[in-house]
């Protein structure tokens, strides 16, 4: 399927040959693919209107994908926030609603091309709907594995693009448990399969060539397991790896105070465990609440070695700032508005300087999710 | 506002310097721009990767736009279909999840430029929620007039972007009159207004490039009021009359069986009046149900001269499309998928034969009507 990939744990260096099952080390790890130094400038193949223009710097995968959506480009505008000029990265346009989708290419073509008929997933949100249209579009059955406490309308869509759904009671971890151990279909879980952020990076290559071959210095998006920051982290040192940029941008990793996962485990990593097992309050940034991020420590080291850091931000902030973005056109889902938030808050702290370019990754749709933008019903009017 | 614009009443003739409130002729009738014949290949902006990068096919407004969300650019993707392959253009991929956004975007940043500070529209689906979003944007105060009876679900969008909603008792005649005479914004109303269809001719301007600078054999679009099928006409023919291409492609409008207004008018236009006030049904594909297209004799003719004609689909073909696109990966609103439905009717017909390059426009997304989805819920199943 893929060639030539060796994949390798970041936690104890074990190293394996790529295969379709293989997603776990055997430490229990989560693997990654190599940083390769194929992306520059003139390897972009500019007559490829999607993110397969930047298949210099992918895992090669067969090409034309089985699943084609003419994915990526999404666009990127400024607009005025938190009394500056500010980035917003519209990857809730991606064909689904949210920026899984990048992944989702990534693994389930890669998974096709090498003959996978069913994979599972576990996730009742957007990954779910990613894999779903992928599988569909690919001709692979899915099975989208859910807690059987999921709110129907969560999973409308993954069911929608046809995916069989399999609610299994107890937490969330018994739930990505029933997905590794199916019998019927390939387990390609979104939070552990390596090729997920190969596909997620590719948000990094956008914001190179959106900003004319140059980086940002600055960059924010929401963190739930972590994908989004290691896509970023891995797309940015990929390009400098290959000399197409002389440095990163600082990645800042957005998460509420509810549910802080990042924040706290980069005071005390050690304690880890503990915490992991502590107290969390419901959010609503529902998509942020991951129990236990199996790529937590590369999340801490990427935001370390970027000179960013996790920002956690308050409930009150959230609501604010997924509000002032709708007021500007900008309708997304609440963990999107957690990186705007995060925006503000480091305008506050000075962390974000005159003169820094910023941009904020908007992750998903507010089309899913619009009981969360309900607001009291205007009295009736009559002219 | 527009840079020496004259508009011209295709019913009566009548010239009028373009202003931003001249909206209709003293006849009634709805006006229309000039085609004009700036746009070939050499003067495609290729620098700006939205729309606007079509600008010397578009009326003169100011630029930067006030109010832009990198609009325009949507996936052309094939698929099978109806055992053939067909292309879907992926315009509900727009900022708001519908077409309707290249229209509000001349629109609103035309009026933007002319120091508009409030404009009227009547709408309850899309319409509304493009309007709401520019609006949002540009700064521009936007009141949304819609029918009492309208459900808070199909304004809920609008309403996040910060619009305010004018509920209308009566009928939708009633809502678009009150909207026109409103005092606090000025009236702009999407079916009438002349730059409406100018931006919406965007759409034939990207399918020309994403051809490859030829355009399709046949190109089919839902249809309602008409600015979808008269944009598509625009677009085209202006690029004829540049020379840019040898000919247009055959346009067929896609409507419910319910409500099937083209048809009817087509088979005879004489008789318009009558039938217009005559027995319709309510059909899943809601968009459609315009009760009076201001622009009903510019759509029939537009069809006609193009080779294409009106083609009703009944409503089990309309819900068996959206299924059928939705386990493609594509999820869409019903209106949609009438289109889609329609391209399967005319393979039957044999109107599309082997050898035809085939596009169908998917207008609006299904993320906002995803209770027309919905399915039995599946048994509950435990591995």
């Amino acid at each position: 399927v893929i060639e030539a990939l060796t994949l390798h744990c970041p936690k104890c260096g074990h190293r394996y040959e790529s295969t379709p099952d293989r997603w776990q080390c055997s430490c229990g790890g989560a693997l990654s693919a190599p940083l390769t130094a194929g992306l520059r400038r003139d390897t972009v193949d500019r007559s490829e209107p999607s993110l397969w223009r930047y298949a210099a710097g992918l895992p090669a995968i067969a090409r034309p994908p089985a699943a084609y959506f003419g994915e990526g480009r999404t666009p990127l505008v400024d607009r005025p926030w938190a009394g500056r000029t500010i980035g917003f990265k519209l990857d809730f346009l991606m064909p689904t609603g949210s920026f899984k989708d990048r992944g989702a290419a990534l693994v389930v073509n890669a998974l096709a091309g090498a003959g996978v008929g069913a994979i599972a997933e576990d996730s009742s949100g957007n990954a779910a709907a990613s894999y779903a249209a992928y599988g569909a579009a690919a001709g692979i059955r899915c099975r989208v594995f859910v807690p059987d406490s999921a709110s129907p309308a969560k999973i409308a869509q993954a069911r929608a693009y046809g995916a069989d759904i399999v609610a299994v009671p107890g937490d969330r971890a018994a739930t990505a448990a029933a997905a590794m151990a199916d019998r019927h279909g390939l387990y390609a879980g979104h939070n552990w399969h390596p090729l997920f952020i190969e596909g997620v990076k590719t948000i990094a290559f956008e914001l190179w060539e959106q900003h004319e071959w140059a980086v940002p210095d600055v960059v924010i998006a929401p963190i739930g397991a972590g994908s989004g920051i290691l896509g970023l982290d891995r797309g940015f040192r990929q390009l400098a790896l290959s000399g197409a940029v002389s440095r990163a941008p600082r990645l800042y990793a957005a998460e509420t105070q509810c549910w802080a996962t990042i924040s706290r485990a980069s005071a005390s990593p050690d304690a880890a465990e503990s915490w992991l097992n502590g107290e969390r309050q419901p959010s609503v940034a529902e998509g942020l609440m991951i129990a236990e991020p199996p790529r937590l420590l590369q999340v801490i080291r990427a935001l370390k070695r970027s000179g960013g850091r996790p920002v956690a931000v308050s409930e009150p902030a959230i609501l604010h700032a997924l509000h002032a973005l709708a007021e500007q056109g900008l309708l997304v889902e609440p963990s999107s508005a957690v990186a705007a938030a995060a925006a503000s808050a480091l305008v506050d702290t000075g962390e974000i300087v005159s003169g820094d370019r910023v941009v904020v990754v908007l992750t998903g749709s507010g089309l899913k999710t619009s009981s969360a933008m309900h607001r009291p019903a205007h009295a009736s009017l009559t002219p």
